[in-house]
C-alpha cells in the first residue's frame, strides 16, 4: 500500500459487507452524469478533432477533453491523493491502492458521426480490484451502475442479464470488422449456428454493449479488442448483473485482459467454446 | 389509371420538370415527422404488442399502430382517393395510380427494448416510381427528405453519399444475423476482405443504415430481407444523394424487389461481386 494511499480512509464495498458509505457512490455517479449530459451538448456539433492512429474509431473529439477535464477535476478536487488512469490523459498519480480508472467517451468514433450510440465510463478500482463503476448512456438519459456485491442497477432499479439459454436463438453484441481476431470469432460464430434465430448487433460501443447485456435486452456480448478503460468499468456492470464475464480462454476476467466474453452462465459456456484460440 | 385516380391531379414531380408544387413535399415531411415525434414519446414505455412471426424482430408495438393511425388519418383527410400500403394495416383505396407507402417505426424491435435506432418512412409513388419519400429519425430529430430528381435532403441540407473508394476501408451496414442469405453474405465478405479497416454496423434498423449512408455518415448498405416499406422509402432517399441502388444482381432497384445494394458507384461494384447469387 503506498504512502499517498494511507492518507485516505475510504470504505468502498471491500467485500466484507462495508457500504461506499462516504458518497463514493453517489459521487461517481454525479460525475459520470455530468459529464455525460455535458458530452449530449455537444452531440452533432463536434467532428473529429485528432486521429490517434490509422484506425479510424481511434479518434478525439473536443467533448473527449471536455468530459475527460470534468471528470478528473471532481476526482482530483474530493480525492486528490487517489490514482487516475483516463482514455486520453493517462496515468495521474501513480502509486495509489485507489484507481480512477475513466472512458470520458466510449463510442467516439459513433459520436463524431452523429451516430447516437456512445457512454461515459468511470469505475473505481481497490488493489486492482474494480469496486465501483457507473455507465451513463446520454442519449437514452440511462445511469447503469454497480457496486461489487451489492448488484447492478439501472436508473436505481435493480437489473439482471438475460436467462436465454440457446446460442442458436440469442441476440448478441460484437464489433464486426475485419481486425484478424474479429473475423476469426464471427466466421466461427457464423459457421456453428443453426437456424435462423441468431441476431448480432454491431453497435460500435462496448459501454452500450455491455449495459444492454446486464439488463437483458440483448444476451452477449464478445470484445475481443479494447484497453482497460473499455474493459474495467463494464465488467463490475455485467458481473454484478449475473454474467459470467472472463477472458476469451474462460479465465474470470481480471485487470489487465483487454478482451471480455459475458452472458449469463449457460450462454457464456457455448460462447467460450468459439472464442477459445481466437 | 383507375377511376379513383381521375378525379385528383396533383402536380408530384414526375421528371419533367414540374415539382410538387401542391404542398405535396411539406405535407410528408410533416406527417412523418408528427408521427416520429408521437413515437418519440412513447419510448422506453411501449413493449411489444403481439408478434407476427416467430421472428424476434417481427413484433408490433402500440406506438407503431399509433404512428400508423396517425399517418393513414392525415392522408385519407388530404387525398382521399390515393392507395395506401401500410406495414400493419395493409392496403387501403387499392387501384390509384398514387401510392402512399408507409413504414409506422422501422426498427421496432430496438424501440420495444429501448434501444434508440427507430425511424418513421413515408413514402409516395406515382404508378410504382417513387417520387417522395421522406425518413424521420425520432431520437436525434433528423428528417431525410428526398424528391425524384431534386436531391436528398436532411434537416433541408443537401447531402451527398460518401466518396470512399476501398471496400477494404470502407464502414458498411448491415444486418448481421443467421438467416441464410445474410450468413452467405458476411462470410463472403469477411472472406474477401484484406487489411484491418473495414467495418460493419448492424444497427438492426434499415432506414437509420440508409440515410446513414446518404448523408456519407457510413459507405453502404446491403439488405438482404424486408418489404416493400422498408425499401421503397429508403431507395428513393439512397438513390437522390448519389448512390447507386440494385437488386442483388445489379439490376436497378424497382418496385417489388425485396433486398438492396448502395454505395456509391466504385463501392457498389465491389459489393454486387459479393451479393450476386447470395
Amino acid at each position: 500500500m503506498s504512502s499517498l494511499n494511507n492518507k485516505v480512509s475510504h470504505t468502498v464495498a471491500l467485500g466484507d459487507g462495508r457500504r461506499a458509505s462516504n458518497g463514493m457512490d453517489t459521487f461517481i455517479k454525479r460525475i459520470t452524469m455530468e459529464a455525460g449530459k455535458a458530452v449530449l451538448k455537444r452531440f452533432g456539433k463536434d467532428g473529429v478533432h485528432y486521429s490517434k492512429s490509422k484506425h479510424a474509431y481511434d479518434v478525439v473529439t473536443k467533448a473527449d477533453l471536455l468530459s475527460e477535464k470534468m471528470i478528473i477535476s471532481a476526482i482530483l478536487k474530493k480525492y486528490p491523493a487517489h490514482s487516475i488512469l483516463s482514455e486520453e490523459e493517462g496515468e495521474i498519480n501513480a502509486g495509489s491502492d485507489y484507481r480512477w480508472i475513466i472512458d470520458p467517451i466510449d463510442g467516439t468514433m459513433n459520436f463524431a458521426s452523429s451516430v447516437p450510440l456512445f457512454g461515459v465510463m468511470v469505475c473505481l478500482a481497490h488493489r486492482n480490484t474494480v469496486k465501483l463503476s457507473a455507465i451513463y448512456l446520454p442519449v437514452t438519459d440511462e445511469l447503469f451502475f454497480a457496486e461489487a456485491d451489492k448488484g447492478a442497477y439501472l436508473n436505481g432499479k435493480r437489473i439482471h442479464c438475460s436467462t436465454t439459454k440457446k446460442l442458436d436463438a440469442s441476440s448478441g453484441c460484437g464489433f464486426v470488422g475485419s481486425r484478424k481476431r474479429t473475423l476469426n470469432f464471427v466466421k466461427k460464430l457464423l459457421g456453428v449456428i443453426r437456424g435462423e434465430q441468431l441476431f448480432l448487433n454491431s453497435f460500435g460501443c462496448i459501454s452500450m454493449n455491455s449495459c444492454y447485456v446486464a439488463c437483458g435486452r440483448k444476451d452477449w456480448a464478445v470484445s475481443l479488442y479494447g484497453e482497460i478503460h473499455d474493459f474495467a468499468p463494464t465488467y463490475l456492470i455485467l458481473k454484478e448483473a449475473g454474467c459470467t464475464v472472463t477472458n476469451c480462454k474462460g479465465e474470470p476476467w481480471k485487470m489487465g485482459d483487454n478482451e471480455a466474453v459475458a452472458a449469463n452462465p449457460p450462454l457464456h459456456l457455448q460462447l467460450l467454446k468459439l472464442t477459445k484460440g481466437v
